[in-house]
């Protein structure tokens, strides 16, 4: 370690921080250890460090469903950025079931891992206290603000609010929603709505409640019936804006067999930039979220709170960039794949 | 326990058996006895009984890659069937890296659970060896036979065969493979390949090994790659079998973006029965390999496993039933889908 620290011209600290896997090390820094660490051939020994520092090198991931395909794409971005950390990553699915997202946090299972990354679908603000916890954790997603946790998530109103504006630009005026979930006032759908009823204010469109979509969770087969339901009832549409991929993917089916040309009668923009969507007939217009950005960070968070104890560091809100992906399904087919609205806010 | 017995009509071993999530009860009996729980209220205190017993309530499920929709389903199905025995699920990710595939066998992480469902993706019948382990194992999939161990498996070579037979059916002469790879004996590759062989010579159709498309991993990226390849070679192709659903999504983009009809021109048919494969644009003509069962399956052989001891019971190997599903890539636009050729052949 010595060596590494001389030849890299950095402290021993600085390498040691590197080799943690340390948050915030400058990239040209990090750059030049790793340089070193790769000339001197260094090899740190993950399963001695973590004997010696009482550690498992393991860390958890709850999420809700992973035959949601967000959430196993988000799976492999978090276990691919643990790698690099030297973790290993045991995921639970919790179903989105309450009781099984508090026995999560409860702690039973908690000395298997040196922490947790955790994205709840059910719990909400009434159990912020449930998050206070005593091993490190860092939250994902839009249910919990505020909670005594790191938390890593997208610019969900900003996000939609651009993805409604690409609909506008194109000339739509009668923009349906689907994925809604009436009611609720805290959760993606809920901030996916603001987002999309801030775009047409501004534009100077007005709200109307029949062009919204109810869906319960976010699947082709809701999706598809919710599409289903928007072109029975008559009501006039000329764009769709799903709340996410999988609902516009359910759309698109239900478009095709309809005989409903997209995007000439309708257009259609998803959320969540899946794989699939660039394989879709016609292509998914959609926003990208920063998925990587979040596994990376996250991680990133998790491995400065295991290193620093649970109460060495303030706790931070990292909000990730997203972006704007135009396909077919908004651009036409022939259209070349174009990554536009390039925004967000990241920062603590 | 004692009342639920008698209510039911049967022995307390019985009830034991139910509650204890045997397999081999007939399902009657376990119908009996579940309705006299549940009219008596009896509850088993899962934590108790674990602690009791000195184990965790967890198993371990080792697979290659989430981001795979098969994997990301299937382990959603070994979830759902662990619930139904109070078993927690532990998931982690090889990505059928060779050395992270012993490390799941090494033991090492197998004190956290009380067993372990794995599909090896890397490992191959040189490794027998390395799988006997002390804890119990349930196997999955097609890279290893004979080795010390319960093995749930699909009947790949007649599914293949099938999936052929069924293009053939539709009058398609020149059949091209998506998704081999070159030179392996052993594997889903190699033994789709061996049932589409086997298809064309009981039809008395040459083999052409111009027809014949190479891929790494099967993901729609290398799908739609392996497409246009077959597709720019100029080689006479009127169908497609595509040796999983994403390779055969890839394929289908493709054939959209190039104005091939399908399947008027190019018929295609996948594997896997994926939740896409009924949204795609025109709908995915499939086989579906019997996740549900599989993953039920190894979870009933787990449990028995857990409960006997490691030595208790002579290994089985359970081989899941198939079906193709017909749907418009194969059948054409109106199609209602159709499952056919219901098929396959379970037991010991």
């Amino acid at each position: 370690m010595h060596d590494v620290a001389e030849l890299a011209g950095v402290s021993i600290k600085t390498v040691s921080n590197v080799v943690n896997g340390y948050p915030h090390i400058r990239p040209a820094t990090r750059a030049r250890v790793e340089d070193a660490i790769a000339q001197l051939g260094y090899q740190v020994n993950i399963s001695a460090r973590n004997l010696r520092q009482g550690r498992t090198g393991m860390i958890g991931l709850a999420v809700p469903e992973l035959s949601l395909p967000y959430f196993a794409e988000l799976a492999d971005s978090v276990i691919r950025a643990a790698e690099g950390a030297g973790l290993t990553v045991l995921i639970e699915q919790t179903s989105a079931v309450r009781e099984r997202e508090l026995e999560v946090l409860s702690g039973q299972r908690r000395h298997l891992t040196d922490g947790l990354i955790f994205s709840p679908l059910d719990l909400g603000p009434e159990d912020t206290d449930s998050f206070a916890v005593d091993f490190p954790m860092v939250l994902l997603g839009e249910r919990v603000f505020g909670a005594p946790a790191d938390h890593v998530t997208m610019n969900n109103v900003e996000a939609a609010r651009a993805a409604t504006q690409h609909l506008i630009d194109l000339g739509r005026r009668r923009i349906a929603v689907i994925g809604a979930h009436e009611g609720e006032s805290i959760g993606s759908a809920a901030l996916r709505v603001r987002g999309y009823r801030e775009a047409l204010e501004a534009a100077g469109l007005p709200f109307d409640p029949a062009l919204i979509g109810e869906a319960g969770l976010w699947h082709r087969s809701t999706g598809a019936e919710a599409m289903h339901r928007m072109l029975d009832s008559g009501v006039e549409v000329d764009a769709v804006f799903a709340l996410n991929d999988a609902l516009a993917l359910g759309a698109l089916h239900v478009l095709h067999a309809r005989r409903v040309a997209v995007p000439e009668q309708i257009a259609v923009i998803g959320f969540d930039d899946i794989d699939d969507a660039a394989y879709s007939s016609p292509t998914l217009s959609t926003v990208s979220p920063g998925r990587e950005e979040i596994a990376r960070t996250a991680v990133e968070l998790l491995v400065a709170r295991i290193a620093g104890g649970s109460e060495a560091l303030p706790y931070q809100q990292v909000v990730a960039d997203y972006s704007i992906v135009v396909r077919e399904s908004t651009a036409g087919v022939g259209a070349a794949p174009l990554v536009a609205g390039l925004s967000g806010s990241g920062g603590a």
